[in-house]
This record gives C-alpha cells, structure tokens and sequence, in this order.
C-alpha cells in the first residue's frame, strides 16, 4: 500500500493547498524557479520512492512556462521511482486547439496529451475539458471532473434558482446548459447568433422565453468575455430581470474585466481552476472552490474506488 | 525529388534569414503569434505537402515560448503532409541539464529530446551540444556542427593567433580548447580552479605558460559570465599580454554584460546562434554568423550527401 504526495508547481498554489487539506495530506516539498537564464530549476526535497504522487498545476499563462514545469515534474518523479504519477490538471491549456478547424492547423491540445504522456503521466483528473473527446487524446485513464454541481449549489443556497432560466450562450454549448439546468429544475434557452451577412453586426436571436425571469448564462470558459457580455446584453434587452453569469474556468485575458464590468451581468460565478491575479478579483466575481471534489477525487483514486458519480462527467 | 523549404520561428529569424539566404530558398510564409491569453497561434500560409522542411529555432530565452513554438510547428507540419521535418536547433536549451547530478533531478535535455521526436521531427542539425552525449539522447539523426573553425577564422584573419595560447577556462572543457588550438597551431593551458576549503575563494591555477602571450579563452557558451571573466582576470595577473575570449553561444543572462565590460577581456567572439537585443549588443562583442555553414548542411543534407567534414563535429 504506497504512500500519497501531492505536489504543488507554480500556477495555482492556493488550490493545491486546499486539495491537500481536503485530502488531509501536507503538500510536498519541492521548489520550483528559475535559473539566470530563465530555464526551469526543480528540486524535490523529500525521498518519493514507491510513492503515489499527485501533481497540481493548472496549464493556464503563462501556459508555456506551466506546461513545462509539470512535464519537467513528470520527468523527476519518474526518475526518482515514484510508484504512480498522477497528474491534476484543473484548466487545461491549449484545449480550444482541439481539431483542424482550418487547413495546415496544429492539435495542439493532442501534442499537449502525447508530451505528458511520454513524459511519463500515468493518469489524469481534469476538470470541464473544453470537448469531451480530449480525454481521447490520452491512452491513460482519464478523470473527467465536473463544476457545473458546485456551481447548481451556489445558485441554490442564494435563491437565484427561483423563476430562473439557463442560457447557453451559443448552440455548441447546449449540453452544458441542460446539465445546469437539470440541477436547478429550471428550463433552458439558447443564444442563437447569426451574421446576415460579411462585415454585418451579428444577430443575436434568443430562442426559448426568458422574458420576467432571471437568465443564468453557463459557459465552460470565459476568456476575453465578449461572447457572454453581449449575450448578457441581449438577455436584458429580451425583458430579463437579472443576469447571472458562471463558467467554470476564469481565463479572463485582455478586455475581460473591463467588459464584465460594464456588462449587465450581476454576478459571475467560476472555479478556482485557475489563479486569479487581485487585480481581476472584482466585486461581481464569485470563486468556488474545486479543492473539496478534487480532494475527494484523489482520495477515491488512490483507494482503488471509482470516482463520485455526482461530480464525473456522463454525457447523454 | 521533394522541394525543400525552410521556416522560421521566432527566436532567431535573423539568422533563418541568413541560411535561407546560404541555401538560395526564400523563408517559407508562416505566421507565429499569440491569441488574447498567450497561448501560440501558428499559420502556415503556403502548402507544404510532400516538402522537405526545415524549421529555424533556437531555444534561447524564453526558452519555454520557443520550445513550445517549435514543437507546435513540428505538429502542424505534420498534419500537413510535410514529407521530411528537419529541425534546425543552433542553440538546444536545457542542455546543461543532460544528467542527475544530485537526487531527484530531472534530465530535461532529454525530455526536450523526447518531445521533439514524440512531436514528429525526423532529423535534428545542432551546433557545439553543451555535451556531446546529447546526440544519443535522440533516435533519429543528428548533424552535430561546430562553430571552432570559424571563430579560429577570425582569429587567424585578425592576426591574434599570432604568440597566442588558447586557454580553458576549466579542466572539464579542454578538448574543446584543443579543437581550436589545431586550428589556430597554438599551444593550450588549462585554468585549475579549486576551493582549498569549503566557504574560501577559489584558487586559479594556471596549467601552462601564458606569460607575455596573447590568450585565448574558449567556452562553449557564457551564461552569467563568472568563470570566464574571473579567468581572464587570472590570465592577466599571470602576465598574459592580451586576453579575447570565445564562445559558441551568447547565452548572456543576469550581469554577463555587466562583467564582461568591467573584465580585462578584449574582445569576446562568439556567434549568432542566439538572437541578442540590442543592449547586449556591446562594443567588445563580435559576433560571427553560422548561416553559411548551416546553410551548406541543408543543402547537403537534401541532396543526400554528408555535411562538411570541417564543421562536423568529432571527438578524439
Ligand atoms: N487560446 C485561444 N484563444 C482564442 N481562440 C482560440 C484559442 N485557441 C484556439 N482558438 C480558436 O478557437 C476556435 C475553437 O473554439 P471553439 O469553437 O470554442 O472550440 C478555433 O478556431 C481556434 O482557432
Ligand atoms: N540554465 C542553467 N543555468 C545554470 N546552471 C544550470 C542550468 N541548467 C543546469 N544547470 C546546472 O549546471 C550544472 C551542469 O553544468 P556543467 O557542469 O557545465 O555541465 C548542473 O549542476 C546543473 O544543475
């Protein structure tokens, strides 16, 4: 019966911290920084040897420098004969790059898979992966967590479950919706955007009445907020009360912030997949923490039990 | 009979320029760049089915931008039909990082290698590997180069060879030293450096005769610039008359720029396999181009013949 480690790399530490008190654990001891030249420097401090290890990095920006300090991990865990090497990876970067939506376009999101993979990952707990199919990119088990639970509870214990209708911002994100929905019994409307034509605004067409109701905008991301604060807009144009927004990855680059706070949006509830700078910490942001499922994920996994059916995606 | 065409990258287009301008191909049309949360966007902007590709990357600082730029490429490539993929690598990152020195290490060196085949490179052209056991880090060929004999061109075209010793800065470096002596028809000496006891400077013994000569000192890269400075320091309190001072790579982080102005160094040589800012760009810096001679690797290397056995790398 080998022991368990988690250990924390640099993207998100305070999440790490309460995978491990929710494991009840101490994280392990290692640092991770950087030589003069910028090259990544680890030092494990503990023996590992025979180990269980779990690895907590998110691979979100800088996504280069996070990618390679897991897979640098990864090499000397497996050269310090570690038993397992499990990698956590809350956001999973480079996930959009996920087909060749166009010609002579790279996979990279599949590279990502065959780097950790070969780098010698032997099994992987992500969280709302952007498609479901990049757990096929890996030939290792993956364990495909969900936030949309935590996300229900929030709306629940707040009473914006009342009279409240779930929005998929866009038609590829209906299943997400319905799964939200299932949850707060509430019903589901799609934004159906459409452009008539070449250098024409875009039309946004609600489909479903949300009319006097409180609209619940779910998205998996949310990166430069465009898509979801005109959504928001064109939510509150259609007659609804209030808007709330919730996405389980704050990616939050560029006009972001600046966007939401403008936006409509009264509240906008994600994750702490990734770590967000003070700065990006605004009022109208709601954090959940992912630690707790996490915890218990790693828990179940390294007592050989099948991870909690309430938080594993099923996709029907 | 496949075309050939080569790519840049972002971390040297200088020199891509100056091979694509040695081999007599235009750089083939690409654009590298980053969406809003950082991570690479890649387009390749001409057909490349059935080509023999060569990428231009060194992996400089940031060493994990360009590394994850490079193994994108080699992905989208890939997809794309590219007949061979060649990567041209003239500065390989991590490469001091090619053993356990201590417990629990990684070996990035060969992660790097690893990732750069799993990706789908098929051949890799280097200069002056930090060691040369690097090459059996991969399965695939690998054209090791050497800058020596052009840096001994300089030297000879300038008259310096002339009552000149070529000195390494360390016992560990002394066939690279030999290497260049050959060229040059000059003796050699060896800089002994070793801490009488722990917490007490360095003593620097000097193996050989330098006094009322002109050294030559010879690395295969200058990072922060510690040893060679303090050696060329050493080299002038032993009588030397003049001392330059070479390397293949400019790695040049921290204070190097700093130290080497302040340092008795005459002049330091090396050449452009590392892209450097201006600011580094020092008046006591000559930097020698290794275009031409990866140029003519290229077009060996396409039309099947070996590449020039005076650049080739050999060890005795
Ligand atoms: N980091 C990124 N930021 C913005 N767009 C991206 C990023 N990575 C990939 N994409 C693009 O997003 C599209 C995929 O997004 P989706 O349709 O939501 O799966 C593709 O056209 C990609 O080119
Ligand atoms: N980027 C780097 N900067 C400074 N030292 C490094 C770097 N990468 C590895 N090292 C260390 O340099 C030593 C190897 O250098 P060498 O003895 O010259 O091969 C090892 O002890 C490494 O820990």
């Amino acid at each position: 019966d080998s022991k368990l480690r988690i250990f924390a790399l640099n993207s998100n530490k305070p999440l790490a911290q309460k995978i491990a008190d929710a494991v009840g654990v101490p994280l392990g001891k290692t640092s991770v920084d950087r030589f003069s030249d910028g090259e990544i420097r680890i030092n494990i401090e503990e023996s590992i040897r025979g180990c269980d290890i779990f690895i907590v990095q998110s691979t979100s920006a800088p996504v280069n420098d996070n990618l390679m300090e897991l897979l640098i991990m990864i090499d000397a865990l497996r050269r310090a004969s570690a038993h397992t090497i499990n990698v956590v990876i809350p956001y999973y970067g480079y996930a959009r790059q996920d087909r060749k939506a166009r010609s002579r376009e790279p996979i990279t999101a599949k590279l990502v898979a065959d780097m950790l993979q070969k780098a010698g990952a032997q099994r992987v707990i992500a969280l709302d992966l952007h498609a479901a199919q990049i757990q096929g990119f890996f030939d290792i088990p993956v364990d495909h967590l969900m936030g949309a639970p935590l996300i229900a509870d929030y709306f629940i214990t707040k009473g914006i479950d009342k009279d409240a209708v779930v929005v998929s911002p866009d038609h590829g994100g209906v299943t997400r919706a319905r799964k939200l929905a299932e949850f707060l019994k509430a019903p589901i409307a799609i934004i159906d955007k459409r452009r008539p034509k070449a250098n024409v605004a875009e039309i946004m067409n609600i489909i479903g009445s949300v009319k006097g109701k409180k609209c619940i905008l779910i998205d998996d991301m949310i990166d430069t907020a465009g898509t979801i604060t005109l959504a928001a807009q064109a939510l509150m144009d259609a007659g609804a009360t209030e808007v709330y927004a919730s996405a389980t990855h704050p990616v939050l680059s560029g006009p972001a912030i600046e966007r939401i706070e403008k936006s409509p949006i009264k509240e906008l509830v994600v994750t702490d997949s990734i770590k967000l700078p003070k700065e990006k910490q605004i009022d109208k942001l709601v954090q959940i923490s992912v630690g707790p499922i996490i915890g218990d994920a790693i828990k179940r996994i390294h007592e050989n039990k099948p991870v909690s059916p309430l938080f594993k995606q099923r996709f029907h």
